[in-house]
């Protein structure tokens, strides 16, 4: 699309607690800069879910604002959570009753997180490499079904158990997924991490899943590694990585050492993909609400910018994402990581944009 | 004890497949050199069991040959598996019917995994500050229970399980093993690991029954971090930690990690601890049998060589433990991590232990 035609898309906007309305903010700066030049406008729809929410009202996230948000286009996300020492909020309810359904209701079985070395920034490692790799993460099933249960509690006897589920049909369309990027990508290289020598039922149905759906893709190279040796590989030789498919909670664990190694989770974005397009798909940092830097102007935004990238590709617009990517990339080329306002960053991504 | 006072120990001693007979070759060389001035003699029996075992007999571990290791004093375990690509041996098939039918049947509860810097070894991290820590991980329950299954295999219906299982027994045996360790240490400080704001079940019995012990240890100071957040601070901030407890399967994913940050698993030995003492405890590397590199000398025998020092501190002998350690130091402050024989850095340091 050029200018003067018009696309209008609808998003909801959750900046939740912590940094994430920082963040969020300066998100939408930067997406605004991207679209009214090229004609897309975005109609938001802001909704005050979080831990804040939830101490003023008792509510987490309610079928009708569920509902709601199901109808948008897509979902801009901040972060949710309370403070670690918050005793008034029960740990893991803001994150499981807002994040977590979100992900399951809508069906975002792909979670999608992109770990590139930018120029300018700055990895703990020595000697890190050209890094440019995806780790497509299960989204919807594994130990996160919230499956399991405690028997006794409290006593001698107390058994408590978690239960992962994996399925054929969210095992395949993750895989089909991956092999459909890893194809799309300069390397084609897909790694599938698991733990197969030891949850074999699970294990197992991935690998199986993975060798079945090889054949359609004689281009893309497979290989596998246990989830213990990769976080051996992502800090000695993270360049050997270029598509890594994995379950839910490997997926949490790998992703937060990739971005790590990239510079820090404040560069990571996620998209919670609903490949199928039957809900709305949802854009959000990796990192959390950071409650001990919020309303400092502390938080680095580019990670909400980046998942801002990652919605407008999303929605049809490859070339506004990659005009936001290389503001980015632009930015840290010429400023590095020194200390500036969240909105500073913002705002020196858009002029970058508009330069 | 002195010399002329002469202790007697039965040792099983397990080399395994791979590099794990040239390994624990050098590991008996060192433990000889340090038990024999001091009159401590170790009477040991070999066990040829692992991947070209299985191969030639159709046997992993047979109840009557468990039953001559229980009746050992203590186990020196090289490594076992098979080369990834071998098709002749199902994928993990070893290392479930040996290694983890040895750590469940000779409750192992501890699996006990220092970490430390130690100087001439080069760390992948850009400025890894002083590490010391070790990490307490389970050894008899959670996801390694083997619990869980398939059902209709195959088909697009197919379902597969893995279950968690966590008892109060277990965490609680392993949580006092991890405050008393915490307790004895310089800086005394205990961190929980888990996910519990996912793994509602089994994270918050391993909360509750640290927050219950912690009352006892009041000079412990006692903090929580994810499992997802553990990766990062272990790459940009490791010096933070000292003691680390957690589950069996966190536990197996940072403590490569962690070895990977201290110089590699080479160097990363691993206590499989009944701390009851009704059965005898294995020390074995944290490596594998990398086939790649086996009967080639390539392999660093340091992991078994410190994993002999743990076996004889355990065994009551907490001044040979320190001699070797001392020796491994020594020499990797001469010699660094230059390419040498498996056999010369053996010979090195009994050379050092000697001086
Ligand atoms: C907040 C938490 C539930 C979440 C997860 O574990 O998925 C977070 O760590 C993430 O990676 O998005
Ligand atoms: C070989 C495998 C079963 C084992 C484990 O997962 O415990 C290994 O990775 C380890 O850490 O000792």
């Amino acid at each position: 699309e050029g200018a003067g035609v018009s696309t209008t898309h609808r998003i909801a906007v959750i900046p939740g607690d912590g940094i994430g309305p920082e963040v969020v903010a300066e998100a939408e700066k930067v997406l605004e800069a991207a679209c009214v030049p090229a004609g897309i406008a975005l109609e938001k729809k802001s909704f005050p879910l979080g831990a804040e929410h939830w101490l003023a009202t008792g509510q987490t996230l309610p079928e009708e604002t569920l509902e709601e948000i199901r109808d948008q286009d897509a979902i801009l996300f901040g972060a949710v959570g309370a403070a670690p020492g918050d005793t008034r909020i029960p740990s893991g309810l803001i994150e499981r009753d807002i994040l977590l359904k979100l992900r399951f209701s809508l069906d975002h079985y792909v979670n999608l997180r992109p770990s590139e070395l930018f120029p300018g920034t700055v990895s703990p490692l020595r000697d890190p490499g050209e890094v440019d790799f995806v780790v497509v993460r299960e989204g919807t099933e594994g130990p996160y079904a919230g499956n399991g249960g405690v028997l006794r509690q409290g006593t001698d006897q107390e058994i408590a158990t978690e239960v992962s589920l994996n399925t054929a049909h969210g095992v395949r369309r993750l895989v089909r997924f991956a092999f459909e990027l890893a194809n799309s990508r300069e390397r084609k290289k897909l790694t599938l991490v698991h733990k197969h020598n030891v949850l074999v039922n699970a294990g197992h149905l991935y690998q199986r899943t993975v060798n079945a759906m090889a054949a359609e893709y004689p281009d893309v190279t497979v290989d596998y590694l246990h989830v213990d040796a990769v976080t051996i590989f992502m800090t000695t030789d993270p360049s050997r990585f270029d598509v890594l498919v994995t379950d839910n909670l490997f997926g949490d664990i790998i992703t937060d050492l990739a971005g790590a190694i990239t510079g820090g989770i404040g560069l990571a974005p996620c998209g919670n993909i609903n490949a199928d397009r039957t809900a709305p798909s949802m854009f959000e940092p990796v990192h959390g609400s950071a409650p001990d830097i919020a309303g400092q102007q502390k938080a680095n935004p580019v990670a909400t910018i980046l998942a801002g990238a990652m919605m407008l590709e999303h929605l049809g617009h490859p070339e506004q994402a990659e005009q936001i990517r290389g503001a980015v990339r632009h930015d840290l080329e010429v400023n590095g990581v020194q200390a500036r306002s969240t909105a500073k960053i913002g705002d020196a991504i858009v002029a970058a944009l508009q330069a």
